[in-house]
């Protein structure tokens, strides 16, 4: 959360369009790969000399330039000259604290999106911005992390020729790829899910300290999802309404399916954030309740003993003249109003269903 | 709840597009019925191979096909192929994690929504998808129950030849099916109208941590409700605004009217949940009014008997020299003085209205 | 509240467009009178049988046919063949669980209101349901209770010939109703302030749990005016944009006047939510502080006593070598120390402000 | 607030437009001044008998008729006639519990609004109505009060000669009258700004229940000024797009100044009541915490003297084989375990920081 | 806070257009520096005496003038009157109290943003009011602070011909200068995410009354920039939409970005807002738990000891007839039997898990 806005204020000061790469330290190159593709053909290969790159815009065969890591900005400096990409969009592909966005140039457009990853190890999400340049049939793709790989099920299908996939343009992988960071989400959101039926159930039966730390946390998982996740929205309506030259009209009906899907996530998203303070109600309500409990056992204490030690106090006193102090019966008597005490006390408090 | 999200997330990393049924696993065989009618004719057939089945599209006779179940993508897949139903339809259809929504297609208006039903052994709402799909003179439904009917009104109507319905055409058809599922809103909510009035009382007379679990669930059934209807209202108000190509200009009044029903079923959830709040208040404030009770007896108690009790300590000390102890009246004196201590803090506290 | 949707639900599974009364049961003929009046004429006739009324429809007289009671579906029946009203309108006027609303038909505009009344005698509100048709030179009004007439002041008007009523068209005539529907909810509302008032002065004085069940009661009344009312603003506001051909431009300014008293209503209405929030919250934080103010007597008491019992306690041990006991001014000496100890708590306690 | 909805009760059942003061009932003549000015010349006249007074309507002079009171219904009647007034604006201006607002009329453009007066009295805001009717060359202004004056500086500067005010027209004039207006919520801002800066101090320093009074009080005029000044942006606004025929569009530039100026005050009152909303939360945590700090007071006293009082019990008790009351150092031992366990106790609630 | 409203108040009943300077108290002269620059031409003058200066407007060379300090109102109604700005600009310009906001003249476009620094000697956040005047080739900018100076970057960068800044318009310098300034808020967020974070911490680890009065401190700074961000975003929004004829539409896309780190910062701050809320919730349960811990002592103390004390109290009376007195082993029977309930209770008590 905070991280995010010191990768901002790094850059504070700096002339606008300085390419400086902002995000986790990471060293080692940079790895790109390029997949040609069209209903017949499919090659992929690794280009491990950007320099000795040039890009072939063969009408016929869809170029797919995937890109993994973007701390190397000499690297991506050479891309963007060679996609002439607009220096706007590679700050922005290296300053990875951008929020989801589209923006149309005259010859590509550039979106950014953001994948999830749900670390099973340390129970944290993990995210990752993946920056697309759709052209004419060239689609570029740049994913921080190079040791994750978000459209690996895309890649698998194009190997394996399956679905509309390898028959359909650029516009459709790309598709692909939105389709793939929205069923993140829907990943991410079922971790989240099985945490508060935890949560729900433990608040119920043992409300420790611990609960609240946990909504707590939750909470600003929501808020950072909802933030990451909303203008996802906004990004995919814009594709809808046919903000981009470069994704035909008939793709639009497509896309009207990702947003439903992301209007779901949106909505599970501020459904679960009720629940969260569902949660949080019964918490705190339960604390009032322990205190209540606990104010019970001592009164109840207070009450029966303390009429009693002050009728043990009395004949205690040391008068001379205190006539039953000489009765026989005197020590069992008052032994007898004692226990009678006693009991009407607990049945008085039985009724009042405080025992 | 979050048995909705699981239903997404199985289908993450599969090509959009493919048919996968999401839902309560099922087996058994869907059931087909076909009902072909107009002012004079009424046909009901059960189609049991939908190999074999041809629509026939006659002009002056409105067919309803009517599928119970959609477990079977073989089935609905066929069904889909014979109406040239589009693919993204097919796989909303099977997939019974949707959300109500219309969309237009060329040759079909494609409607999902969702029937609600009361379950008065287990006390829970069960929902039931409804897929519709409206073409020229035919209407397709698929039901994901088996078991529930959520047209037995219309197909009574249609049989029995009553109202409007037989001389009108298919969109007169879907919108009594509309109304029907609109219908069925009222009555959960008139069944949670129970529930509330109920814990209303509870609340002012007995209230138990019971009444907060109920809370908690009520307001977590409030979300789902309006999660599940919210989109239904912008489902007619497209309709109504002429969004179908397969409805006609005149039927938007009528439209205009389950739009009404809608609105009204939107407010009265809201103003369940404002009650509910309300009810919330009253319980929290319940229970701090009763730690105040509780206190107060303790302080009751203490502040009698705690002065008492030191009283007769001070004559319980062994000095050799305390004079009143000689006394003859001594006993009787200090009785006397420890009633009058007594009552005057009974008096005190009657006057502070703590008893 | 919950009998507005049992309303509903009562009508649940029927085909739409049936008449069913629906609403409180009675008995008891409908009354029927009709009133003729232009500049100059004013004819009031009790119309006992509607089978042998027919509406003529003269230029320069306008008809208003008042219905009081709702519950003869055939009356309503027969006025709705003569006139001509849509079956949907029939439904709507006997089914007195409606918002208000307005509708246009070809031949007259539909307008539902919500005439309120405040019962003296058991502090609450009754509603009652006005529909009005008004078309060319007539207006029909329906009137769901017998006993009351929400028209009385426009009728004495036109009889007394006051105002502009008389030479204006039926569109002022409709006006004049609406205005005293509006100005019903100004006298609920000061009776309602009138209550706040009251619970003011209460949860200053003596906030016992008393006030939160009328706050709480307060709240659900706001909750019905706020949900009856709003939609009177849309009606209003329908009208004054042109929304009705059967009112002329030149009434416009006279509909924005009156909804300008709406907007004041409502207005007030988010007003008197807002203080009653504030009178929850000095409610709830008086409890907090009464507990507060036990806990301190508690205190005070047990903080002065405790010690002193201790002291008794010591001396009232049997220890044979305890040469304090033999000391002549032992005791005395004890009891200053005693007195001496009590008073400078007493004093302590005065500084800390909980004396 | 509730005198405001009396205001309007009282006038429920009346004929709309029919004349009524609705107000302070006062007593008295109404003041009718003229003052009429051009770049040249500046005449003030006091106006006693408005019968014989006609409006000159001449271009090059300005004529400003200022009429200071609305209780006496007659005189308003006939400056309605003399300026051509629609009966509904008449209403208006004496109905004192108007809310701002903008008319456009063929002859003139009606404006209300609400002077603010900060009575330091009594410590509370006093409102006064403006009504303001505009038209060629003559500005009507009604003001509630005799007693003050809400123009004073306007009329101070036009007879100063000072600024563009003489120079200008009366859509100037009428702008440097807003202008007065919105300066005076600032005026009373910053009185409120005091109280609040008052009560943040009070509620850090010594939080009583008085400080919970004087929130909701501040709360309440915070609705107050919300309700009274929201409008006035709207109001401006109009203006500003051109909503009046006889203000110049080169005046807009000033409206929209005025806007800023209103939208500022808007924008402030949301912040007090953001400020208030926490020292609210203040208050009652701090009642808590003073809660908390008894509490300790009470333990630690209990948990001190109960195990010594327990001690002393022990040899209070009248076995007769007890040896350690024949030990020489019994008591001095005994007495030095309770130092101990006394000391101890101290120490262990110094650790856990409650002393 | 309250010190912006004094602002405004001290103006209220001056003429519109008076020229006032009203912010802090300032002495000294004020600094005027011209900037002449193009691709080649770069030149710093320090202006002395603005009476001698006149603009020269030559079309290849930008003029840019910047004033440090506003309290002089001479010289800026000079500068006024060379570059012919509109009164209200220059009320504008030495009232320091305005809102962000953008005018639109025939001569130039008029911009007021806020420029804010972080003062890390008292831990406050310090605004300067930055006022801008595009006109063509020339810009002129006023500087509220002597002291400091908002451009130092933008200056440095026109120095050291670096980046587009010296080949690219007025235009180009003005969008260099909203893009220091929209940086400075990061700054100033990073700050207070710093804050939040040691709040987070100290919550959870020592929550004492001192972080409820941070969590309110820093509730209204958010408040205060959330005021004062809020319409930077409209500003650059008009602009962007082409609200300004000083700016090329090539140079939209550069204010997009801005635009985008300004919703950045928005939305920031309200997740900072959410997150200071959840530390509320949990500063306020802890304070439950803290009362819940400290009573649930005093209730093992009391329910251990009471009991213990009152059997001691039993053998502490006085009866002749008492059989166990006389017992050899009464005495150690009986401190057996309190072991055994002492062990008992502390048992119980372990299991409730109170210890």
């Amino acid at each position: 959360m905070y991280r995010n806005i010191k990768k901002y204020s790094k850059k504070a000061g700096m002339p606008p369009g300085t390419l400086v790469h902002i995000g986790k330290v990471k060293t080692g190159d940079i790895l790109v790969s390029l997949i040609e593709y069209n209903e017949n053909i499919f090659n992929e290969t690794k280009i491990n000399n950007i320099q000795q790159y040039t890009p072939i815009s063969e009408k016929s065969v869809i170029n797919w330039l995937n890109i993994d890591g973007v701390h190397n900005t000499e690297t991506i400096e050479k891309i963007g000259a060679l996609y002439n990409l607009h220096p706007l969009t590679l700050e922005d592909i290296v300053n990875t604290g951008q929020m989801p966005k589209i923006e149309e140039y005259d010859n590509y457009t550039f979106i950014v999106l953001k994948m999830l990853y749900y670390n099973d190890n340390n129970k944290s999400i993990e995210v990752e911005q993946i920056s697309i340049c759709l052209g004419n049939n060239f689609v570029l793709t740049f994913q921080e992390e190079k040791e994750k790989d978000a459209f690996k099920n895309v890649k698998d299908r194009l190997r394996l020729s399956k679905g509309r996939l390898r028959k359909a343009g650029a516009d459709y992988l790309v598709y692909s790829m939105i389709d793939s960071v929205v069923d993140s989400y829907f990943l991410i959101l079922e971790k989240i899910g099985e945490k508060i039926e935890l949560l729900e159930e433990q608040v119920l039966n043992e409300p420790s300290e611990q609960v609240l730390h946990q909504i707590h946390a939750l909470k600003r998982e929501m808020i950072f999802l909802r933030k990451t996740i909303w203008p996802v929205r906004d990004v995919i309506s814009t594709i809808e309404k046919g903000g981009s030259n470069f994704i035909l009209d008939s793709m639009h009906i497509y896309f009207r399916d990702v947003y439903d899907h992301t209007i779901r996530v949106i909505e599970t998203i501020e459904t679960y954030r009720d629940i969260l303070s569902g949660i949080l109600d019964i918490y705190l309500s339960s604390i009032s309740n322990r205190i209540n409990a606990v104010m019970k056992v001592l009164t109840i204490i207070a009450t029966i003993f303390m009429p009693l030690t002050f009728l043990a106090g009395i004949y205690g006193m040391n008068f001379e003249y205190m006539p039953e102090l000489k009765w026989k019966w005197g020590y069992p008597l008052i032994l007898a109003i004692m226990l009678f005490i006693g009991v009407t006390m607990v049945i008085y408090f039985k009724k009042k269903d405080w025992l």
